[in-house]
């Protein structure tokens, strides 16, 4: 792992500076309480902290632009990552009871929230094109010392570590993960009768493979992955072994 | 609180029937683990919660089709729910360390991932309209009813009564949630350059009404919106005081 060192990035600006006097509004400055934690906030006010925080939530909203292939259920549009990051929280906090290994359910939510932030800069690779990703990992760390050095050192070593760990798969919590990550785009395609299988001539072995990690993520999950890639491609929906472009 | 009785809702259908002997893939099938959670693993399997789970699951999948007044950075289009909530959960991660009281991060983030879950049935009123306010608590509860009784019963009361705490706002954790909804769509105006509040004649007053729950959950953040309102105004980008449609 290399983090960026903490002089690294320059600290975003944003507005810091002491207001003057007629810019508080002065019935709610009056009743501004103080802070019941003085050395939380001490460590907040003494650095250029908060700016750095708010300039990579800023940054953040980038990744509601970047598209996967997947279409929403219905197949209105293609999903952003942004809003695919929030789903797999979601299904962290429900599904746990479901993962083969003990899996904390706070690091799980947090893995997810940022799996695809690296895709601003590195952009959406197509999971069943070979060809675009070659490549990725290069961009997607230097897309990640970017993006987690806007960070106070401290808190982008956090996600960034993270972020590596959900890549290495080799924690119960990234292995929940990824495997969440899967059974979500299966929902979709199933739910939009083959979906992308459909579309790109994604032949019942390649879904397979992709589904691979929750076989021994989850073997509820897995029962269930089973039964209803058997379903969509018995009933003919999608293209079957062979017949891929 | 009023949750749905377990018997009320009938469990939706998904594939969950034994699987012919051919529909599992042999290899994988064969090295399919064995849990090391059995009472866990019991649960799941002894019920129909898998279906269930899995279906709310798909239900929120409409929360990417509500759409927000707020734009995102740079104009595009406007926000949709999923991926505010989102951004809402990161920015709990990240910004604790403002909070005026402890607040625990993974009820925060539950909260945020949920909050806005209801308008799937309710829809998005705008804040600032009056009138598409009129008759939203109703809307709500009902959508909270139906939405979380998807679930099985434990959970979806789980994640009701998160909801209902973040609507009251009595607690450490739905006092900094709430308070964080105002930043984000504030840090969206000031990077649109006045954004909605612009578009809409939203008078500076209105805005300090609106971000009212930033004051006492956090200080620095409150310093911070202040300052950046005063700015915003004070550069003419929007209409001030007075001048509201």
């Amino acid at each position: 792992m290399s983090l960026p060192a903490s002089g690294e990035v320059d600290p975003p600006r944003l507005p810091s500076r002491p207001l003057p006097p007629d810019a508080t509004h002065p019935p709610f400055a009056r009743q501004m309480p103080q802070t019941s934690h003085p050395l939380r906030t001490n460590m907040a006010q003494s650095t250029d902290r908060l700016p750095r925080q708010l300039a990579f939530i800023a940054e953040l909203d980038k990744l509601k632009g970047i598209l996967r292939q997947t279409r929403l259920i219905g197949g209105s549009r293609r999903e952003n990552s942004a809003e695919h990051s929030w789903h797999l929280a979601v299904m962290a906090v429900l599904l746990g009871e479901h993962a083969a290994e003990r899996a904390d359910v706070l690091r799980t939510v947090k893995m997810l929230l940022v799996h695809d932030v690296v895709e601003i800069d590195a952009g959406d690779a197509f999971c069943y094109d070979a060809a675009a990703n070659v490549g990725k990992e290069e961009r997607e760390r230097r897309a990640a010392e970017r993006l987690f050095g806007l960070l106070p050192p401290e808190q982008g070593g956090e996600l960034r570590a993270l972020w590596d760990e959900f890549e290495a798969r080799e924690t119960a919590e990234a292995r929940f993960a990824a495997a969440l990550d899967r059974l979500q785009g299966l929902l979709q395609n199933v739910h939009n009768g083959g979906g992308t299988w459909r579309l790109h001539g994604v032949t019942r072995e390649q879904v397979l493979a992709r589904m691979d990690p929750i076989r021994e993520a989850s073997p509820a999950l897995w029962a269930y992955v089973l039964g209803t890639i058997e379903e969509v491609y018995a009933g003919g929906e999608v293209l079957d072994a062979g017949s891929a472009a």
